[in-house]
């Protein structure tokens, strides 16, 4: 039997991407070239190295010391299945912070499995206010609180300190979306009192999708270990997935390529530095913000809540979303997000994420976007902006 | 911000393997090569690309029309669970073969999904009677029966024709598990009639792990539609998995370079052929039979339901499994599998699987096997195996 070697595939002749957008973001060529070492068996005593490496790095990034702390083997949808899935049982009631996409989807999925479900909502763009979260807690006395820290499809940080006061002091548990934020933004687990955390690994990270990092604290495990039913999915079974990273009892077959990818994009941020990371995170964020604002354009969400990672950017009169979004990519190459849901055809959405937060890509956005603009009609001051980011950089 | 290019990451420095277990399968470069490609976005139209021509690709293997024909976003595990959660609802009557690991896990899905699961068992190394399927059948008038064409656990692979006649002529659904058989042995879902069938990407596809192909008839499609519950799971909603592949509305973040790895490995496959790739894998299959049972070991399964890209094998009196295993790791770097559940401990699961199926790997681990045995005192020919195993190629 022969392969050959050339590898050179039609399907593969992709456009080159400026990843901009809701992720994935740009993935560094160290991160692919690892992700091509060959797998190796999930038995194997040299695979069981690499996984207790990823845990340890995982927990540092997470800010805890949680055991329970494992990229799960899916993307960041499936992370957030297996927190819900472990902590949630028919008849449970449960609290959810619903500002955006994602806090819809917690309580889709909740409701799925049976949950009563109330909703703490403010307008897509803002946060979770902590006076109403709190009054919600006492109404209905839930089993888990669920919060969104960084809502992707609004560009909203939810400030924390509050509302995780608010939720320790009630003793419920706390279920977060670190999903656009882990990496990238400042994650507290165990100073903010989180016990069930899920992301993904294609935004702040810096690796390809395909992996859900979760942590569990010593009560969620608990309060997995005392439910009355079983996990509706053995798929997302926490128990069974942590049972093969702890003890090596087969559940599932893990996606070696992936991890590999994940271990090296954490060694990045190790060596970098997590404090640095989310320094350049904000900085590069505040930069475009300052370009966007020179060009007349305003952020969707006020300058107290706003993800660094993630910019949501409102549409300006006149423009024409697809247009504006194809002109940039189709000329440029670059991937500006489009709004999501309730922010569809209001908002763009620009990531700043991982190795994508540079300096360079912020000026070459502004760049773009200006001049696609201005091409549309629709007048800009493009060399204004760039002045007013660089200025931001100080 | 600076990138070191080195990647030479410690962590990464693992050793070779030859990958003869079950699963994953060793991965040729070109796979591993395309895997590399940048992702790009979920919503690029150059992404749209690869994603049809796998769909095609995919049909084409599968021996099907299904226009629901995708790879989920997850391992093999995650497909079994999509495609039973779609077919399952709390109450309905299910009938389960189960000579297996993979038989009992189907079991443990349909139940906690709150069906009424009766099942038709058989020993562990042969294949479900189809006298018995059909009597059960009469019995329970199952909305679905669930059966696994390749149970990896023992190596049986269950002859199709009868089996799929009786659930044909009762009317009800079929769900199969082809995990171990798709790309290497014939996998015929719209001559059986199939209505929900997985698989996964690291055996006989020849692709890492990561992604579970699966595949839908119009009436499983009907079927999920009238469903009378939501599925428990947003995560496996089969609706909203298609819903992206086909109208490109968001449900996840899919995981670009497991399906890069998975185009290139079915690229090769329409290279090779696949049937010639199904003719390999079964004459290598018959070397390895001729060579252990010249040695003086005993297959697991009779010759007739054997599955060529799993061979379980019973481990002699007197060897100790995990030295043997070990030794073939320790000096040769072979991996050869363990015996899963009621295996563990009686029988050893060689894989020649996808790119691993060769003829130099057959006398490998026949030569290597048998030298390992004789340095433990357990007395083999590993000449005349080698000698058999070249003589059944002809």
């Amino acid at each position: 039997m022969t392969q050959s070697s050339s590898g050179d595939n039609p399907v593969f002749r992709l456009p080159e991407r400026l990843l901009l957008g809701p992720g994935p973001s740009p993935v560094p060529a160290r991160v692919l070239k690892a992700m091509a070492t060959p797998p190796i068996g999930y038995l194997d005593p040299a695979w069981f190295e690499v996984m207790a490496h990823a845990q340890g790095q995982l927990r540092r990034i997470y800010n805890t010391n949680n055991a329970r702390t494992l990229p799960i083997s899916g993307t960041g949808t499936m992370g957030m299945q297996a927190c819900v899935a472990a902590l949630v049982e028919e008849g449970d009631n449960v609290v959810v912070g619903v500002n955006g996409y994602f806090g819809n989807r917690l309580v889709d999925m909740a409701e799925r499995l049976g949950a009563n479900v109330t909703q703490v909502e403010n307008v897509w763009g803002r946060a979770i206010d902590a006076g109403a979260l709190e009054a919600a807690i006492k109404k209905v006395n839930p089993k888990v609180v669920m919060l969104v820290h960084a809502e992707t499809s609004t560009g909203v940080r939810q400030p924390m300190d509050d509302v995780t006061r608010i939720v320790r002091d009630a003793g419920v548990m706390l279920l977060t979306d670190c999903v656009t934020s882990l990496g990238g933004v400042a994650v507290q687990l165990d100073d903010w009192g989180v016990d069930a955390a899920y992301s993904c690994t294609q935004k702040c990270l810096g690796a390809p999708p395909g992996l859900a990092p979760v942590s569990f604290s010593r009560r969620a495990v608990r309060a997995v270990a005392e439910r009355k039913s079983k996990i509706h999915s053995f798929n997302v079974d926490i128990d069974l997935i942590d049972g093969y990273w702890t003890n090596h009892a087969y559940h599932h077959t893990p996606p070696n390529n992936m991890l590999y990818a994940l271990v090296e994009a954490m060694t990045i941020i190790e060596e970098e530095g997590l404090d640095n990371r989310i320094a350049r995170h904000q900085q590069n964020h505040l930069a475009l913000v300052a370009g966007l604002e020179a060009m007349g354009l305003s952020m969707n969400v006020p300058a107290g809540e706003r993800l660094p990672s993630l910019n949501a950017v409102g549409i300006p009169e006149g423009a024409d979303d697809g247009a504006v979004r194809g002109e940039l990519l189709g000329r440029f190459g670059i991937e500006m997000g489009a709004g999501l849901g309730a922010g569809k055809g209001k908002v763009w959405r620009i990531g700043l994420m991982g190795h994508g937060s540079q300096r360079r890509n912020v000026l070459t956005i502004l760049a773009a976007l200006g001049t696609v603009l201005n091409h549309q009609g629709i007048a800009c001051d493009a060399s204004g902006a760039m002045t007013a980011a660089e200025s931001a950089y100080g």
